[in-house]
């Protein structure tokens, strides 16, 4: 084993990020390290390379971000035993206090005091990264690489879209970021019916396009709202999945709802905003998810059985390879709007 | 049969009411016919009497209001064989179309093409009212008329409570209005573990306090959020139910509700408000329903069983009765913000 | 209007039937007449034509059966809206009495008073049926006929399978007739990630393959209980859809379904069995469904968006197709095992 | 810390129990070492002692069994952080592997390699239990020691009537043993509208009556079926929990469920029996469930939240106290079937 290692450092409290060599993280025993093949961009990285408001508030440098990858486990401590040297694993980064009332009554996902690796801990930018055994996920070896290495923004989609029924039902995507993208998939692969997908930029709606989305619609263009109601004989789409954190297009989608249908909401709205909770909610009798996370670990067994069997096509989301030295090119190819996800892969080697 | 009977009519398009003479009304053959026992008065009719702007928009005078009742029947039209003259009556006064989706689908509480007996059609504030037969409900002898006659509103307190599960959580309910003490009864008598009662009127936390809620608390000069956050260990209650409208009584719910708790919304806010989604909803994990009507017609049998068993006292919330001939000063009660329920008695006599 | 019409008549309580001439049924105010284009037939006719213990319990002759079918509107009475003349349509026959528990709670399928057309009342096998406007579907004109003459036992597929989650899970289908046929296009549409088709006899597996079950296995000879195991690393299958109603099939279903799975059982074993209520169903944390018809509507709305969007190919299980007068040939190839699904033509012409 | 303390031992594979010292149990690192307090017999415990078949097949001597208790923290292990010295405690005794696929999904009380204290390792009926710290449940200080010596069959209630709707439902409750009688307390805090008891033991139905169940039948001698049936207007119960595992129990309990009703059952039949599958599950559209254990840990913050809030009367279920080391006399009162729940205290001094 090496001491040290290739990785992506946002070394102080400023914009950027710098490649650098870091040690090599130092196990315990209930730890599992990880030799990252293939690692992926999440808009939360931009978030921190940008040094936004958000990240200012969160991030407590020096730090290795990245929270999406897969790679092959190289050591284990002594206390492991649900993987060894040698497995393919991506892993859950959200790390659960496991002691909280939502953590003992199988919430997980939203537990009180969460730690997420790649934010609040050094993650996957790297190549190597230290995660606890609980948290390892083991990857069918029929699932490719790339796909493996997305599984934690698949398992957004997949959370999202089964957090209630979709199998023959009619249902909006709105916003077409790598998720939104991954929504179409799922969707269609669990029997929506017809899916509508919402998107202003041009590139993304190609690519929902190319997801096979039923209707691909620009709502700063077409009229989203008629178009809707005449194709589902005015009632609205049973489903709304809210990708987009936009105030517009969250209080569009709840307008194009039908009475009694589910909003599942993921999109995070970048402060408070004006909703009309009365003709939207209460006399529509809609039901409204707030979404976090991926389910611990119900949401990682739907995404195996889905991949397993092939029933999800995400190539068109996977627009850019490139080494993982090259991060910055990364971060601008992501800010000209014309990326979704970019893989990145520490030992320079682009292989699909 | 009389050919005219007492009744409260909306004349015009203009504030009040008149106590007048009108004719009986005439049934078809899938209508029954009611004598009015015992009346009971919504906040809606105060809109309706005051002619605000959602009166302005609705109503088309003349009309006699009255959507909560009781009473028996008199006459029934040639199909109907649900219920025979005699029967103790009530009724609930959504009338579905019975052929939208909703309406096909179970949800025929949220039908596209609703109409409301004693705001669509005329009502109940008279001594006999028309009522369709899908919509009788025959009640239990052993429920006494005054329970009888706020079915309606009792009906929206057991849907919102019963949305979700209530045994053995902690429930705040926003707002105690009638429908809100109400809820507290309910929420009680279905194992509730612990119910805040918040409520800034004076008069209305002393009736919490009758309806034996565990805590009242006046959100204008308690603070709320940290006495709920110490009582609950720092989670936060699992259910809130929303019954006030207030914006900021809503904030405040969502601020106190636990992460994966449930927000029921039935409380209508009179124009769009500010929320905070990512915080109170989203990354909350929270699960909101906006609540409407009853459910047709599983809420009425819920409140049949439970008023049957003698589970639920509703005598606190009751703090009028009057001849029907005097519903102005009803309305003047009500307006003191000192009232609570109150019940009207067409033939003049009031008997509990 | 004709005054007769060709139709399939069991004409005493006696095994067989006749093809007659009948009188075209007279519509009362709230029925629909409707001229059958194709009709199907259903094991239950079968029964009926075999004149077994069943059928001596439950029909009295002179019936005309048959309760699959679709056709169009020739006359509605009076009080009819929800279709007129030329509409392309089928019904659910399952008569609800709209007045019990169930009807008012939205469980009309198992309504405490039902009626079956074709059944306790002159069915389909006509060129003319009488359908009440309540239980009339309307198909959407981009579902071709034959599969609109199905729509019943699809709907018992698609309530089944669709009775709990399925995207992303294991399931095994337990007998194929032409519903578990049904079964497995349904299943796989809406994203089961592995499809486990069980059934004995040749013909059928067949068509089980070509439905694209992902395993098809023969309980006679493979050692389904292993299979299955090893497939799923010692966990069972997630669901298994119960439609043979055979014992010993019903027994290794519960054997191969997972700790807190779910068994949804539709297939009607002719007298009591033995079951192994500890290992089976409580040690197991199992979940058990009864299935009976369809929901009222439901599942019509689930069927109808399925098929509109393309994704059920039903054709592998429509073996036959014959003249309405070639009924007698149809019950003698539904005896030989070899066919499935045998579709009926009252005006004689063949047409998919 | 004693080297020694008293125990129960099972010492060899036969009938019988002896009182003994015993070493106390050294912990580990993630384990806690309790202090009994009070401790409570099974009829678990019952097999155990008179070495059954199925004791016979599942108990490896020598044990001590013993799986109710609370008592008092008086070591922990360095990793341990949940409780501390001192703190009062009781603890579910299935202990779950943790990394199976139920344990992953929330479902770890049907755990694949659930290992039981007090059954395949040493439990409470001694001085000391070790028990690891995942497993700990701490008290709520309002709690008495009695009813927290009890949690395990509390939850066993708990779980079974929380499964599905009771709030306003009928229930039937099917055999009158201790878990049994909690069901009583249980469904009437949680709203309950009638209870109705049956048992065919007197004793046990007294106390049914003393746990104030709303009609307390014997099936030896009253005409249930009729009586339920009368009572609910011919539709049956909303819901029926069988306690009992006895096979014409379990058919009576089936036969008075209504059409779409639950049939929760936790007793255990002692082998396969014969079931009318159609008629009373498949036609009924009945909803079956097995139920198994408690939730971990849903159903413990149930019991605490019901327990707290003074929620459960479980006096009429403790009939005999005794100290620990009178054991034996205490399976002499069990089988008397004159007593339901024996409370053991290891110091020999009895104190509510």
């Amino acid at each position: 084993m090496p001491e040290t290692m290739l990785a992506i450092v946002k070394p102080e409290a400023a914009p950027g990020a710098d490649v650098r060599q870091m040690p090599v993280p130092q196990i315990g025993p209930d730890d599992v390290l990880v030799k990252v093949k293939v690692a992926s961009v999440c808009g939360t990285d931009l978030h921190i390379y940008n040094w936004d408001q958000w990240a200012q508030n969160r991030i407590k440098p020096p730090l290795i971000p990245g929270h999406e990858f897969c790679g092959n486990v190289v050591a284990v401590g002594k206390n492991v035993t649900a993987v060894k040297e040698g497995d393919f694993v991506s892993a859950e980064m959200h790390v659960a206090c496991g002691k909280c009332y939502q953590c003992r009554t199988g919430e997980a996902h939203i537990c009180q005091h969460v730690k997420i690796i790649g934010v609040d801990a050094n993650g996957a930018f790297a190549e190597f990264v230290k995660i606890p055994e609980s948290n390892i996920w083991k990857i069918d070896p029929g699932i490719p690489a790339d796909y493996a290495s997305v599984l934690d923004p698949l398992g957004n989609a997949v959370h999202t879209v089964l957090a209630g029924e979709i199998a023959a039902k009619t249902v909006a995507i709105i916003g077409c970021g790598p998720i939104g993208l991954f929504c179409i998939a799922v969707a269609r692969a669990c029997g929506a019916s017809e899916v509508y997908a919402l998107e202003i930029n041009d590139h993304r709606r190609k690519l929902a396009t190319k997801m096979k989305a039923d209707h691909v619609l620009n709502p700063a263009k077409d009229n989203v709202y008629e178009q809707v109601m005449d194709a589902t004989g005015g009632t609205g789409v049973d489903v709304i999945l809210e990708m987009s954190g936009h105030p517009d297009a969250i209080r569009l989608g709840f307008k194009i709802l039908r009475l009694g249908g589910r909003a599942s909401l993921l999109g995070i709205p970048s402060k408070p905003m004006e909703l009309n909770l009365a003709n939207d909610i209460i006399f529509k009798g809609a039901l409204v998810q707030g979404i976090n996370g991926r389910l611990m670990y119900k949401t990682w067994f739907q995404m195996n059985a889905l991949l397993k069997a092939g029933k999800l096509d995400l190539d068109p989301v996977i627009t850019d390879r490139m080494p993982m030295a090259d991060f910055s090119k990364g971060m601008d190819r992501l800010r000209t709007g014309e990326s979704s996800k970019i893989l990145l892969y520490p030992n320079g080697t682009i292989s699909k």
